[in-house]
Parts: C-alpha cells; structure tokens; sequence
C-alpha cells in the first residue's frame, strides 16, 4: 500500500513516498476536471460529509466538487457554535453523523485537535479540512502540486514563506511538508507574527523581507489574518504592507523565474500587491485548479483504504 | 397494498399492520446502508423537497442522505420567518414549490398542522418532519424500529418515556405508536411538563422517576426543551437532574436488560448523566442509525404509492 | 446555430428567432418535469454553480432543479457581503471559482452589469439570474413561455405591466422582449415608480390604471419593493392598493380572456387580490412551472455551444 493511512489529519507523520503518491494521484484527478465530462465515478453511492464549524466558502466547495466529480453522495453541514459545551457538542455531533454510516468526514474546526479527537471515535476516514493554527493538510498539497508543475521538482528549492505565520496553520503544514520533500524554507515575518517554537522548525528566519527572497524560487504569500488577532498586536496595514507587502520592488529579489503563491482569499494592498497579484508569475488560480485535484486524490485514497481496513476487522 | 396512505403526516391514523410494513421496509433499509456501495436508486429522476421552517441539523441530515441514497435529486429549503403574514407565506411558498413538481415535500413547521394543511393543497406526498407540539413519525418510527431490533417485539413491552412531555411532539408519536403495536406506555414527568389532557392518552404517569421505572423494557429520554418555554414554569437544571435526570442509580429500577434510548440532541448532564448515555445499555447512536433507515422506507413506499394514486386520477 | 451566444445575460441583444429558439426548447422541457422520471441527463458530469449574491430561496431552486434534471453537478454558493471592496470580491470570487472548471455559473448581483463584467474573466457561460434594477432574463423568457401557451403567440398582443417598474429588473427584461416579439407594452405605475428613462422604452404610459388595462390580452402585475426603496417616496400601502392593486373590479377593464401574471413572492392585498392571485385567470403557479423549464432550455442550450466556442479556441 503506497498510503498505509486511514485519515489525514495532517502532513506530520507522511514521508516523502507518500506525499509523493497523493500528488502522483492528483495528477490523474487534474485531467478529470479539464474533461467536458468531469466525472470518474469510482466512489458510486459513498457518503462524503463536509462538517464545517468554521465558515469556508472555497475550502468546502472544493470538497464539494472533488467529492461530486467521484460519484459519491455529498452532503454539508455548516454547524453553529452552540450554547452546549463545545467539547461534548463536537463529539456528540461526530458520533451522530457516523451512525449515518458516511464514507468520508470532512472536518474544519476552530480548535486545534478536532479532527484527531474525531478520527479516534468514528469508523470512517477524517480529513482535516484546517484545525484551528494547527494543520491545513490538503492546502499544503495542493501547493506542493503547483510547485512541482512548475519546478519540476521540489527538492532542493528555495521557498519563502512571508507574512503572518502565528495564525496560520496553512504556513504549518507547508513548513513539514516542504521539509520532507527536501526543500530549504525561508520564513519571512516581524517577531510578533511568528511563533514562539520558530527554532525547532528546521527553517530560515528573515525580518527583512528583501533579505529573504534572495534567490526562492518560490515565495508564499499568507494571508493577514486580522480576524484571528487579538490582543496587543494589530498592525497597521499601511506599515505592514510597506515591510510585508509582496510589490514588484521586493520581487526583484527573487530568481528571475519565482512563481507567487496565495492561498486566498487574498488581501489586496495589504499583503500582496494586485500587479503582483496578476502578474504573469501569480500561480493563485491554479493553485485553486489543483486544490479540487488534490481533494479528489485524498477522498479517494481513503475511501480505497477505508475497504482494506475494514476487512482487517479494524 | 399494505400502506394505503399518501402522505406520513402523524402516527395517528395507522394501524399495527401498516406501522408493521413500514418497519419491515426499513430493515431493509438498513443493509443499504451498510453495504459499500450505499445506494438503492429506486427513485432515480425523483424530486425530494426538504422544505424546513425550523432548523434542525439531524433531521434534515436524515432526509437528505435517505433521498440521496434511494438516488433522488434532493433539495434542501431553509426558510427564515419573514414579515410577511405567517399563513399565506407557508401556503404560497408550498404552491410555488409544488409548482416545480416535486415527488416528495418533506415538511418541519413550528406550527402544529401545517403539513396537514399543505398535504391538503399541493400535489406531491407530504411526510412530517416535526410540526410544533403536534407529531414527528418518523421518530416515533425510528424508536420502534431500534425497540424491534433488541426486543423481537413491541407488544407488551413495558416502555417509560421520561421529561418533558408537555413541549415534545416525539413523545406524542411514540405514544400512539407503542399504544397501536400493544406496548404498555408510562409517563414520567413533574405536573409542570404534562399536557392536559395526559388522561385521555391511554398511558400511566408517576411523578416518581424511581416508581415509574420499576420494571421497564425501554427507557426513553426526552430533551428538556428549554427553548420552547415561556411564562411562568422553567426548572432549575440542577433540581431537575435531581428528580428526573438519568443516571445510573435511577437506571437500577427498570429491567436487567432494559434498553435507553434518546431522540438527541442531548443535554448531558440535564436529563441524562453521561454514564448512561455511552454506557452499553444506551442504543442512542443505532436511533440515528434507524432514522436513515426508516426515512429510506417512508419516502420509497410514498413515491410509489404517489403513481398508484396518480393513476387512479385522484 | 440557433442561439449564437455564449452567456445570457439580458434579453437585450435577442432577436425575435433567438427567442423563440430558446422558448422551443423549453417547452420540450416542461415534459421532462411531468414525468414520474424527471431526468434528461445530457450534462452529466457538468458543473453548474448557482452564485448568489443576493438570497433568493425561488430563484435558487429553480435553477438547482433544472440543472439537476439534467444531470449536472450542481453547488450552491450563497456569499455574503464582507467588509472588503466588493468590486475585487466579487471578481476574485468568481475568478476562484472559474479556476474549479464550471461549465455554468449562475449569478444574482445587486449591482446592475456584476454578471457582465465576471462573463468578460471567466472561461464558462454566465446566466444572469438577477442584477440591480438591470435584467432578470429567465424571468422574462418563463413570462413568455407561459403567455405563449395561453395565447398561441405573443405577437399583437397587448400587455400591461403595473407597479414598480422603477426597481424591476423583472420588468425591463420583459419589455425588451415583448417589444422584440411585436406586442403592444403599456407600463401602469404612478410617476414616482417609473424610471427616468420611460420614454426611449419603446412603450405606453399609464397613470390610471383602469384605462391602462382596457382591452388587455395579459396582466403583470410587479411585487412593490418596499426593500429597495430609499429616501422620499415609499408609498402607504393601502393607498397604493386603492390605486394599483388589482382587484376584481380593475380586471374588468381588461379583455374577457385576460390572464394575470405575478413573478411572486405576492405581497397579497398590496399589488395584487387574493380574490384574483387564485382566481381562474391567474396563471401565477404555472409561470412558476415554466421559470424550471427555461432555465433548464437555457443551461442546456449554453452548455453546448461552450463545447463549441471552445472548439474553436475562443
């Protein structure tokens, strides 16, 4: 088995061969979605639930879409933060949905762990669809699959990671997975937007941004995620543009060939100028092309794997 | 034909053999849904309606995943309260929706006989979700068919339904049910939570939770309805646990092998202790189960009585 | 090719072959929904995206059905205003979505030519389901279905369209059409609910409405839109019904075989009698009927020519 996993909760825990093997997947899944008939029907008469606690317009309907083009039955669920505890709530609403016998879970949740506390409790697969600043597993994919459309390869790139890295838990996965696939990574952020375990995270730190994309050939712009912030630090737009803002001045630095990365939905004029934005080198667009191919491969995958499992008695 | 009916507006109105047939259907049901492949496209090219004036994330899920699995095209309606009068607004928005041809119009109302009303209006089988205090059969349904399962049989059962039974349309329908299949029925509530006319319902009521367990096959939980509580009467929690919460001191007075049941969602803590509610004798997770179940036989048998009505012209 | 267009987003621009093409189709639909089987599924694997900018739960549903029957995907995205820009929202919304390889998007927008300008970026076929006080073509072409099959054609006819014409979108879509299909149009409103423009509309004025309606062939009555108005004038009700309700004793002005049209939700007892709204002569459920089989004749028809003008490479 070339994914020996039952959920994807996050990239923590997959090595290169398997991050390897989704790509390879939703590489496949890329020509289904370029077809008139965007259809592989494969997942015929599965059920794929998509239980979003947070609100997520694109995220969900990429799941939609992937799930659709597979055949299988789709339902959503956006839940509303109740008065009830929100632990028993999460759990009790899980466990309900389970005894509906779905295939697939499709998880977002404002807490860091939801989905884990999930997966350990339902018989079906889990996909982390963005847990609190923890993980955004699918999101780290799909810009794995852009870059290697691009580059050829990931190994041995420079990628630039900049902005608000705290919040985000896309810039995580990115970060694991980048480091599996042996890519050197560059976080380029002010000390009050990165986090305090910053050392142990194999990277490259930069206050300057000029500095930090000598030479990537990759720069990933985060979204500033003023919602999440709270407390002492906001900063101002107008300032951090001028030090964090993507313009064609600071892309200068970057090797002449850099693709720009976005995961949406973009801010911009505050962390990313619209020239830039769309520009010839933006790859945003199709980092949303390869978001459905990607899902498509994961939903698949598992669901694959879900047969195998259960016939282990697991 | 074994279910001579056009719509499923109550449990009022059927007999033993009918509740029976449904049943049996649905046992059927069951194995759909747990096969791989969940799908019995008997209603391939069929319109279902979930036409929902009060929320309800369970229910509506149920619906839903029984259409999509019977292969129907399944549309979900959310309607808000809008100013305009509340009579001519739930007709004309049903008229309008029967105007689209629709096989099946699944209906939750907060008013008591709107189903009734609108099964009376539109061309389509009408199947009641919930309509304020009145009814909910499919509930009642659901409960019967988990019953079945561990019992073999309702009849002569000993079943206590517990709470707050003045504001529960579940408690209504199960009431009617267990009475039609020859259970012996108990209420359990303070005089607070009783309807007036609780004499004319054929059952036994204690004040005394203790006293009212005595004996019991099934256990059945009611949500204290917090939300549908006006004016003079709403119990402190605390107390209320104290008297008529579930746990497992109180559970030692019904059978060795009774079984508790809840329509969820639960409040822990409120009418039922967690202890009870994740311990083996709770069947609370295979209620959800059934429901998907026995909403699969209701609109199956409705849809296909619907062309047997047709063709009689009426 | 009989419909050489590759979005619809007004009627203008039709001419009377385009038109009645499109009415043909339609009117083959309007078998498949009376159907026990409501299917035609030639646009399975298709993705049609419903856009919706502004709610509309009967607009919405017409078009979920219709691209249902025809075996396409179909997602709802329902999204809200945010504090951004709306302009860049609304472009980067669309732009996302485009890059997920729709075959169809429907947009309702409350600002007049927001479906023009997404048509001008994306690569699908845009259908206007409703922008500001611009065009609501659907609405126009299921008014003239529904005409047609009362009055055999809609040539020569004579049509009144009463009330708030200023702030319908429903009615400058339907005299565009009505004029381009050789009826007579005569607008009844007060001088306050006419827009500046009436003179170039090609139509007959009327401020009283029992000489407005004398000897009409059909009645459209238009829902006041006490939502859109703002500043000066927001007419009593009950003044506006004295003088542009229509009630039995106005309709009498009209021809004997008058039918009355209304694009609903009715405000019943402001523009239109209930007396009249479910009268003999009311054709207002049947237009609704009709609204699912043009939008079906639209997406169908649409979804072709994309096959084609890609074809090309345009």
């Amino acid at each position: 088995m070339d994914f020996p996993h039952r959920h994807l909760l996050g990239i923590a825990g997959l090595n290169h061969l398997e991050i390897t093997a989704l790509l390879d997947k939703a590489e496949e899944a890329v020509k289904v979605s370029q077809q008139t008939e965007k259809k592989k029907a494969v997942l015929k008469g599965r059920t794929q639930i998509n239980l979003f606690f947070e609100a997520s317009t694109r995220t969900q309907s990429s799941f939609e879409l992937a799930g659709k083009r597979l055949g299988a039955d789709v339902m959503n669920m956006a839940v509303k933060n109740s008065a009830v505890s929100k632990g028993e709530t999460l759990l009790d609403t899980a466990l309900t949905l389970n005894a509906m016998h779905p295939d697939i879970l499709v998880v977002r949740h404002a807490a860091a762990g939801a989905p884990q506390l999930l997966a350990r409790k339902v018989g079906c697969a889990v996909i982390n669809a963005g847990d609190g600043a923890h993980e955004h597993p699918t999101q780290a994919l799909l810009d794995a699959l852009t870059i290697r459309r691009h580059k050829g390869s990931i190994q041995n790139l420079v990628v630039a990671i900049c902005g608000d890295i705290l919040h985000s838990r896309v810039a995580r996965s990115n970060i694991i997975l980048l480091n599996a696939m042996g890519a050197e990574v560059r976080l380029i952020a002010p000390s009050t937007l990165l986090p305090a375990d910053v050392e142990a995270l194999g990277v490259k730190v930069f206050r300057d941004m000029r500095k930090g994309l000598d030479g990537t050939d990759v720069v990933m712009m985060l979204r500033l995620q003023l919602e999440r912030m709270s407390g002492a630090f906001v900063p101002s737009v107008r300032e951090y543009f001028h030090f964090y803002g993507l313009d064609e001045d600071k892309l200068q630095n970057a090797s002449e060939d850099a693709i720009v990365m976005h995961p949406g939905p973009m801010n911009r004029g505050v962390e990313i100028d619209s020239s830039v934005a769309d520009s010839g080198r933006s790859v945003i667009r199709e980092q949303v092309e390869m978001g459905v191919a990607v899902r498509m491969a994961v939903i698949e995958t598992l669901a694959e794997n879900a047969c195998k499992f259960n016939d282990k008695g697991e």
